[in-house]
């Protein structure tokens, strides 16, 4: 593949917060503008919902007292906050981190993404993804010149569990993938994978030989009490066969730090290093400090934000739902929701380019988690929530302009 | 080429940064320790050269006040600080910079390298190096499974210009090179590249359609009022053939905010940031505003920075030349001294790890800047004046001990 081809797979205009450079051209609009405060629902907003408190102290202090060794850690990450960041995590998912040896400090989560990807597929392997999914999986695998071999989630077909089809997973590991990545909860439909699912992931990869990337970014934000099961933890799945990534840049509101998080096999983290080493280093010395404040919040500070985020969910699902014909799905963690709308005079890129035109939203069109998804569009609720309500009452409104 | 052996090439070990995790058994000293403040010249020291006045102010503003708006940026950076440093390098490079078109915020300056490496060649292809330069560049080449061609650099044979060698530049150009990656000044040998290899570069680039990367991260940071040529304003050169590159991380002490920039070809921004959408996302949202910082510095304060790392280059070079059979070329501009040593009873690799033992001091092994160079090390002096010059009195004891 020459490096044009390569780039024509790897489009971003309609990726969520590049809505700036979008062209508009041509677009015709039905009727007037819609009046209301605009809404981003491509990203969560930090000034709706703040940073965990203390952030940037421990920013200040990583500048002004611990100075050098702080700006100029190991490209793994500063050997301390490893260690810490090892202690709560294995607390956290349930299995053991040694500092040293399995864990590795990246810019955001994308970081870790691109790191073990690169870390575990060359030039011809095969990698299976889940559709709809992060739809960055497929573009990774794809700039490695790896083929996606994409398995359905039936997500609204089925209340137990995330709706994966484990014997689609089957026949793609049969063909020879070397390596498996999906998003727990699931990024774009907020599904949880369930026990089942989560123990047939780790049988098959076994059985197959296939490494696996969990990418579990949301996995503090479950709603209403739900199970939520990490793969590293499940006893039939290697410990050496996968990569987990987490971090606080979603419901912790830590995004403009650049912090990410991947946990796991000790030949992938090193070879994770060897490629962080040339990509960017580190995650930001003096940012890697922050994350003391991670998994330790002030007390009551997770569960109020999570309730908060609860509540826009029920409301904005309450509002999607009076409109006919719209599907969705509650949010069971994290803050998405990805309704499926009914058919529409105009394509989804274009009824997003619409929405931001005429109503000051933005949303995520459906097609970049998958070519199927024409009628469905995501969004990030961790908003302000009146701005949110009204937002999404001007959406079914236009919705209904452009109902065929 | 498979996953292994892809990583196989990539080693960190003897990597700037990275001592910690050096494996030491097996070394064998001789005499005992020396005694002294520890000195690590693998990069420098931002306790002893301070950060841009006003910059953690800048950092700080950009969490509390501009909140949401800076956490999420364009993935090529905010258009703001884009317009602003546009302007700024416009003026210092003397070329044109469209900040819609022509730049991209980056994560420190290897992250603009990576991302514009990744953007110009695919597994395949061939692209130009010189011996010796910045160790990265051949592995970031060997990653995307293209093939480096070195070129060698005569840094000891001339006064005039770095001492590139224009007709194997020719040759390898010749032998269907895709793109030619250098930097000036040189790193490690701090040499300046003469207004003629400058006018050499951009005229074989442009006669064979090279495109070429240069990275001028030290660029501002020049010795003894010489003069210096960006590639990109030599009229000679295609301003679609070339990306440049630059951060605040040396002269500046900004490495822990991890900044860099790059500007040049339309069609290669266009694409650095569509990879970096899948690499990190974005340079950390608030850690962009302290460029605003950057070429504003307070009157005075470059110049005076300039003069302090021309006086501790002076000083060790002194106690250099004492030493029987060292061989070191003056620095030109940046912190970078490349001494070659007299033969030794060990490698360079073994005498690198004997001084961090027996003498508290850490240098860069030359074979990590190309095979041959097994009698030189780097050290970069951006530190404690007396500090450094302790340390190089300590490296020049320790050369008489393992003399052969």
């Amino acid at each position: 593949m020459n490096i044009e081809e390569k780039f024509s797979k790897l489009g971003v205009e309609n990726a969520p917060g590049q809505e700036d450079r979008q062209q508009s051209d041509g677009i015709e609009v039905i009727g007037g503008q819609l009046e209301g405060a605009p809404v981003d629902f491509s990203h969560g907003d930090v000034d709706a919902h703040a940073p965990i408190p203390g952030s940037l102290a421990q920013f200040t202090e990583g500048v002004t007292k611990a100075g050098n060794s702080q700006a100029y850690t190991e490209y793994r990450g500063a050997a301390s906050i490893r260690k810490e960041t090892a202690e709560k995590i294995s607390d956290f998912a349930g299995v053991s981190i040694d500092p040293e040896e399995n864990i590795i400090i990246t810019p955001g989560t994308q970081g870790a993404l691109f790191l073990a990807v690169g870390s575990m597929i060359a030039a011809g392997d095969k990698a299976t993804i889940i559709q709809p999914d992060y739809f960055d999986n497929r573009k990774m695998i794809e700039f490695f010149e790896a083929e996606p071999i994409p398995v359905e989630l039936n997500y609204h077909e089925t209340e137990k569990g995330a709706g994966l089809d484990l014997d689609g997973l089957e026949a793609s590991f049969k063909s020879g993938v070397k390596l498996f990545i999906f998003s727990n909860p699931n990024n774009p439909t907020g599904s949880i994978y369930s026990k089942e699912e989560i123990e047939g992931i780790a049988e098959l990869a076994g059985r197959y030989g296939v490494t696996v990337i969990a990418d579990e970014l949301y996995s503090r934000q479950v709603f209403d009490g739900r199970d939520y099961h990490h793969l590293a933890a499940e006893p039939s799945m290697d410990p050496e066969a996968i990569i987990s990534v987490i971090g606080p840049s979603k419901t912790e509101s830590l995004s403009g730090y650049r912090l990410g998080i991947a946990f796991g096999s000790k030949t992938i983290i090193d070879r994770m290093e060897q490629l962080q080493a040339i990509v960017s280093l580190r995650a930001s010395g003096y940012n890697q400090a922050v994350l003391k404040q991670w998994f330790s919040e002030p007390e009551g500070w997770m569960a109020a934000r999570i309730q908060a985020h609860q509540n826009i969910r029920d409301d904005l699902i309450k509002i999607l739902r009076m409109a006919e014909g719209v599907q969705v799905r509650p949010t069971e963690a994290g803050s998405y929701l990805f309704p499926k709308l009914p058919e529409l005079k105009v394509s989804i890129v274009e009824f997003a380019k619409i929405l931001r035109i005429q109503a000051g939203v933005t949303v995520t069109p459906g097609t970049e988690f998958g070519a199927q998804f024409t009628n469905s569009f995501r969004i990030n609720f961790s908003q302000d929530h009146d701005k949110a309500v009204s937002a999404i009452k001007r959406v079914t409104t236009l919705l209904e302009r452009y109902r065929k």
